[in-house]
């Protein structure tokens, strides 16, 4: 694949890419006879390297070998695909430094949240391997005499996997480590923009499954755009499509799978708030929104995009936060004590512009930032905005560090805020009343799907099921009993006797 | 609501109806001045009562109360609510024999059957009891000191319940009974051709409630057609609408509930299969053969409309069946003896016949039955067709007591039968041999949601999940886990340290 | 059995007690030719009635029948049983005012707790009604392939019930509830003070089962001492011995019980304590703590017995609780009003004599009560004491109102007294702070197997599960995973392949 | 340590081991200065190495350091600790061939076996990592409004662990991956005659203590005997023992440990058979046989020690294995093709004389084997003995290579056998009859843990639940809820409203 010219990517060759990379894992081979894309350096705009994305001919050929593969797989006992996990896990640990930056590098965020990242799939493969062991059935007392009832979890065979820029590995992770062990293949495209991380984290996923003697084809991976992914969406040999991405593309997709009788696991837009009490330790409450608000560059589907402020300390808290606000240090996410690196493309610089437009034009407030920084590179400013709750914009997604800032009298008002959006994914309240915070908790408190106490809204553990309810989608991944989305349920009954009982005693002839 | 002038309709006044009935509950009281519609007798296509559907604005008054009612009734302890559905049991116990029996005379099945299905309630009832006092969340370890991680389990609001006239009871059961324990209030809407039942029904619901002193809105019930079932698809008020019917409405529903961010829970077609081995005990199939493809006239989504039987027992399964059926005794459904009662409507007896010219064009050849019996009513007679797997018909559901024959030689070959229509409800094996009983329920075995060995296809038990994949619609009523489908699931994080560990041990600012 | 002469007795005939009554239900009739015992009323010491107990040759008899009746109970589909179980709670249910009279009656707590103590068993039927459905067993993936590995749980044939006289209902109704619904014939020895529920609550279960022709010998029950609960825990027949009592006497019986390789479920000796801490809502300690000492006049096992205050709200609760203390309202537990009824015996009162001799012998001071009241019956002052948490006294578990009151200065000090009992039954504290909460019920925190936030340590909820570690024996009993314990398990691996391979991959042969 | 003069005891060094080793491993350090014992090859009876016991100041120092460390470990996220067992795993891992030669040399049993044993421990750690993110409690819905009732799980602080020579790593993992997980700190004391085995795995799990900063002390380890192990069944700071060997000593056990409130994890005697229906895969049964009587020279807990052969497959059956048994590999369990190497001590050997004239005495007739082998060694004959099952002697366990086999004509029969004995460990049926095995698996069926067909009575995997009832003790290791037994279950209520709503709905006061 040739070399790096440039010094600060030859760490690149390390992870098996080169200047010029074939952007698709089909039939257990590399390959790429579709467009040339170019992997983009966010902080200065300048070509990393170059990939050759999927045909669809090359699709074909994928998924032809990928349902082969799937019929092999999926008779393999579970804790033994629970091993193959494991060494996959082995094998991204001893890469984690390099691809954390490669992460860093490519999507845009600081290095210890590209680190961060791929330790999350780590985990995930840790916590799959335990899982191999437990994707427990059920057995029912049956009503009948010499009946057994049971609940069996069967494969489903195929999960395409189509993931975003923002959490290039991380999400990936969450769907393959658990869509392995539950016996199926995965297919992966990954974003358009971060296809050096989908090649890379291929490599270490297959020379597992090479060293193991087990077909390529069980896992399977696009770089690729819009075609490849309207391609997973319609195709019948994929029973499950787990998407992450804008609620409106996620939409199209549902529907598009719905029509062929698929399934779909969705992870939208989220918009999501931060509550501050009047008793609120205001220094844990700062730092959360800190992270939770410029992390990423605002990029998370968990940033907090909306603060509420009770009314009594409102006024203390904006200025403490807009202090911290003028100290975050902007810049490349690769350098040591950077807290702010660049958006991840041009496009979500000019959006940011454009929304910083709207905003105003909403009569939003400016109090800090609201400017793009001039460079190379896609960098803005962490912006907090003075805004009514009622304001349009305040209902939409903005991918960036664009922070509302609203004030409120009453709890009852503040968690009516709260679920005031479409999206119903993260939310969090900082307090230290149990009846608040149990409030908070129960039927009347957040809608969301992940409801936090004294924490951001960001940085889930991968323990919890991760996601969403209303226009996030309604998926959960990761953890809990995430596991059975990738899987399909037999309620099953077996007569091993000699006699026909009906049940609900019925008799019938 | 006066009195009813035929004698055998008498019984009727016990359930609290009359000639004319007002046909909705809202706001806790009775009203209707929607259409009038009749219910006809299947069995002699006589008018049995007369029914005032509700109007859109009765809809509109009858969501408003029901909201208000679902911000209590979601306060009160689930074990409280279940005291509510324990009542509700026992109302119903104390009419079983009259519900049965309205079931029998408007739906048109076998008394004994129509009986079974009220008996469903009662049992559904008992089992929410018990489930009120499990709906259990999770305390899940965290990887952060003084972190607390929690799944919680909260009502949605409002669960719409669309069903279908084979089930004019049970169906609603099963959504019910447990939608009521998770904290939910109901809005249900009968199918069109049964609202007698729907009223009975609502009747004894709301009995309950008002003795209680209970918001009547809690039970919110509609006969009513398409106006009504689109309103409920379309109203961002109702976050999980329950929908029982053919697989083209049920996308119809899908649709138009994905794009409002709701969620569905579809019970859809069925097309199901009875495998008979060369092992099999022939005397239990045939017998189970006659109840699953006969039964309710062939109109259950679970009936058994194809037979699959190994050559070796080919012709002497097929003799025996063949015998079987031409003792079946047809007639009133209400009669002692009676196996078979009329097709439900005119409309499903013209479409039986249409049917059954397609069959012929399509290579079917008629081994038994195949024509309506001239009568005042809907009957037809029980049918068993020899045809090609490959044929178009054999895709589809015909909603009738007919059955296709196929002949396979092996295991493999038959599951790949099995599996070749587009629904995945229910399916069911005659063997004895541990090999092929586990092959069978295993990842290469069939894809339904239901997975039998040595009984029906249909008759199914609570206790169990009730559902089929593909294009029956992928959700599940009664046992198992399926109340997590009427609940939504929050992943809790409570910090109560003053320190702000992050996760994956990232180290922000 | 003769009529009652008091007419407040009149009512014991509706239960179908007469003034001689047969005191054990063996082989499905009433027998009894041991002892004569008489059957006391706490509050004046007058004979309610006259029991003749079991003899020996009747126990045989029993268990003879028993074991019988064992094999068939345990094929009956567990929702059948489920179903019996139904209807013992609906007959209970009929009954409820008048059983819970006679607790009232002859074991001493006012009508309230009495009636109350009745709806816990009716609630426990409801309760196992819905578990009936819910006895699951796991599926667990297996290593090997063509393996299928579950984890099966199976009736353990005959549980022996051992109860006290202070819940001579309820935790029958936690035993024999799930016993029976598990496939387990229940034998019942009540306490030998309250022979009169045990047969009035015995007349109730066994009507179910006659009037299902079921054999009376699935319930087996003997008013008896020591010499039949001795026979129960050396019989062979009965692999599990539910006791509860005193820790002296349950390590005794487990003793035995294990001698003979059978398991012990035992609920016995509690030492509970509340602790206030500086931030308590006062008023709703002060009323937990009166309802959790006085209470049943301190004879639960749940009573709170030590009270350990913040130093800074000592004085302040302890003059509130003795002002309570005072108004108190001690008389016939029957008469509307009455908080305080009579010990249960006479020995009991002499206990409490005792008890109060050697409080003050150790230091104690009391702040209020400390005497018996002069009267016929068993009353007694109730009782509050300023000791150090060092006093021998405190350590043990004196049965009636007498309550322990220490100071404290820290939560870890309060946590310490706390814990530093032998006994690990209950703990509660007040306190409004998360991060108390949830240390207090964290790794640090209390080492009781009940541990409540602001509620009293005594009334439990069904659902939860109910026991204590240390010396209250570690036994859990009525909701959660209780009923494992009334079953046995088996992790069974059925081969269905023609291969035989082996677990950690080990080559044999 | 000084060196090996011996060349194949030289990859001891490579464990950790040299001529003499102290023998405990204390507050973070190797002590030993207790008696001097050697640890001698089973194959020749000649020293390995020299072992200085534990004295008993050392285990008070040892207990005291553990104390300490349980304190901290027990606070430290389960997650977190999930990864301390991983990293043991690893170090597992890269040590399996060695510490599996280990094993087979001081123990005696076949070298794949041994290798087998430390592969387990090795998924065991794999599978307490995932296990250590699902320690999970429960959330149970409260009947009290404003009331959170939960199941919370803690640690118990220190678990003490005592094993058996016949499986010297994995029962210690079995215990120790999932009590380590579960914040439990380890005392584990090895038999005394693998002291070894013992030294090497300490040395292996604290070195990953130590290169974490952890202490030591986490992770406390005595060689030693009687006094050792009765100082850990005395010792109150101990809450949990679990204990592997026979059931005379593990009674003993319990009672100690009862006596003090302590809770005990019993894995005792097994004395398990294998039935061979007529229908049976005759060479399926034949090998498990061998595997189940022979592997591990009859030493497994799980050991085939009793066969029921159907009358119409009797002799057939037993001509074929007496066949293969002359056939069986006897020698040097290192070497290559060995399949039977000695018993593990002289006693053993001496014991299996003893045995052997007890047999004869009682009636057995020695179809194969009987006698010792003359060598340096503790070989003896795999033996199959002709009895009746009513000799005493089949009731017992022989540790040894000696199989009964008896004569059955029913199904019933042959489970009666099955179940005749006092033990309940393990059992296994060959059948292709579906009704048979459900029989078998049912409550009629076989009384033992494990319950398994078509595979032989040994050779579990760690994802059941291992263990045995009646005389084995009760206890459950490894996979299923058997973590439950490692920790502390606490039912917390917390009300976080401002009333005070009772239960059963009490009122007082």
């Amino acid at each position: 694949m040739g070399a790096f010219t440039k010094k600060e990517y030859q760490f690149l060759s390390e992870l098996g890419l080169g200047p010029r990379n074939p952007g698709c894992y089909v039939n257990g081979s590399w390959k790429g006879s579709g467009p040339v894309v170019t992997s983009l350096n966010p902080a200065n705009n300048q070509v990393i390297a170059e990939v050759v994305e999927a045909s669809m001919q090359e699709y074909e050929e994928g998924m032809h070998a990928c349902m082969d593969a799937a019929k092999m797989w999926m008779q393999i006992p579970a804790p033994k695909r629970g091993e193959i996990v494991r060494q996959i896990g082995e094998a991204l640990r001893a890469k984690l430094q390099l691809l954390g930056r490669l992460v860093s590098l490519e999507m845009g965020k600081i290095l210890p949240e590209g680190i961060g990242e791929v330790q999350e799939i780590i985990d995930m493969c840790d916590y799959a391997v335990g899982l191999s062991r437990q994707l427990n059935g059920s057995i029912i007392p049956s009503e009948r005499p010499n009946h057994m009832m049971m609940e069996v979890w069967n494969p489903l065979g195929i999960v395409g996997v189509i993931t975003a820029f923002n959490f290039p590995c991380a999400v990936l992770g969450w769907n393959a480590c658990i869509a392995l062990v539950c016996g199926n293949c995965v297919v992966w495209k990954g974003a358009p923009t971060t296809p050096l991380i989908t090649i890379a984290m291929t490599e270490i996923v297959v020379g597992v499954l090479e060293k193991n003697n087990l077909p390529g084809a069980i896992f399977t991976a696009f770089c690729g755009g819009a075609e490849i992914g309207q391609a997973i969406a319609c195709d019948t040999r994929i029973p499950l499509v787990s998407f992450t991405g804008s609620t409106k593309v996620g939409l199209m997709v549902q529907q598009k799978v719905n029509e062929r009788f698929g399934k779909c696991l969705l992870e939208l837009s989220g918009n999501n708030a931060i509550i501050v009490m009047d008793d609120a330790d205001i220094q844990l409450a700062v730092r959360s929104v800190l992270f939770a608000a410029v992390g990423t560059a605002g990029q998370r589907c968990t940033t907090c995009r909306r603060l509420l402020l009770h009314e009594s300390i409102y006024q203390s808290v904006l200025d403490q936060l807009v202090k911290v606000y003028n100290q975050v240090k902007i810049g490349d996410p690769l350098e040591k004590g950077t807290l702010l690196g660049p958006l991840h493309t041009l496009a979500s610089k000019e959006n940011f512009v454009k929304g910083i437009k709207g905003i105003k034009a909403q009569g939003g407030k400016i109090l800090t930032g609201g400017s793009v920084i001039e460079s190379e590179g896609n960098f803005v400013q962490p912006t907090i905005v003075e805004i009514s709750p009622s304001a349009p914009v305040v209902k939409e997604e903005l991918f960036g560090p664009v922070l509302y800032v609203m004030r409120f009298k009453t709890l009852k008002e503040a968690i009516e805020i709260n679920n005031s959006v479409p999206q119903g994914l993260s939310s969090s309240i900082f307090t230290r009343r149990p009846e608040v915070i149990f409030k908070w908790i129960g039927p009347h408190g957040s809608d969301c799907g992940i409801v936090n106490v004294n924490i951001p809204t960001n940085g889930a553990e991968i323990g919890g099921a991760f996601g969403g309810e209303k226009a996030t989608g309604g998926g959960r991944e990761a953890g809990s009993d995430s596991w059975k989305q990738y899987m399909r349920r037999a309620t099953c009954t077996i007569n091993y006797g000699s006699e026909l009982p009906l049940a609900q005693g019925i008799n019938f002839g």
